[in-house]
């Protein structure tokens, strides 16, 4: 199990506005059963770390899909094998210790 | 008006949790008043650039203090003149499209 | 081609040195014919995007091969469809303008 | 003394090419007496790391002084104090061990 956050920001839109191709690459994410959360900067994902890969290289490729020439897609993983990290057990983690 | 991610990672502590780091870490925050949320990855703020990024250096300290020698800091600033970008804006951008 | 950034940080090692867990990571891109340049914070590759995927993934095995049990592994891909991108073209692109 | 790589992407510039953002914020560096390399995705610095964040706060700028009316700018430091890090002992590092 791994938590995974993933930026995908689209280059030379003419547009400063970014949250229709957010909104594009959620409807990716409604394919799959898959725990997720969206933040202000980003959407993090839990689970096995392959499955989540493929539904960000399909994220990746809508903005492309669109008629975008350029994507900046930003993958950060954390992976930890001594524990079941999840998104709620990472909040918790540090809501209990404050 | 910007909104920034902030990711605080002591690095060569021997554990792997790090919940307690992150909790001393949101210490500092509570000395100040600034808007911010806690996500599975990170700490997102909004407001004044310079104050935020006066509030992140002060965090950046805590795990030396704590008597970490190495910390690896990760700032995200998303910064935009032409809107008041704030997280509640960002989120419901994306919501309302979805 | 895409170009792709790579950083992996084993975390909980107990000793603030991580060189020697990059060189071994490094021993996998050895097996690989890729185009890729080490720098002071990452490693950048450039090429077909999926098969530099499947080469970080091997990568990110690496620390938990030594026994490590968390992984911070950040993937950073610069996209481009409009135009062959390759390592030495953006640093060519920028400094011819300097 | 840290080692602080920085990427400034210009969001909604309606061109791919940033490349000449890129060379307008490194006439910025040019005005300071500080160590630094280009790589393909970054500006990677080593110094005292309040005055390398105030370069980057001057950098951050060069795109709206231009026009631009978003700016995602990534910091990230790797701040060690058991060890002089540099930019050239953190390469020398792992080529020795490879």
């Amino acid at each position: 199990m791994a938590v995974v956050e993933v930026t995908i920001v689209p280059l030379g839109t003419g547009e400063t506005s970014l949250s229709q191709y957010v909104a594009d690459c959620h409807h990716v994410i409604n394919k799959y059963n898959v725990t997720f959360q969206l933040t202000p900067m980003s959407t993090v994902f839990e689970g096995d770390l392959d499955f989540i890969l493929k539904i960000i290289k399909e994220m990746h490729e809508i903005p492309f899909d669109k008629g975008v020439m350029r994507v900046s897609t930003t993958i950060k993983i954390d992976d930890r094998r001594d524990k079941n990290g999840t998104i709620e057990q990472k909040i918790n983690s540090v809501k209990e210790k404050l």
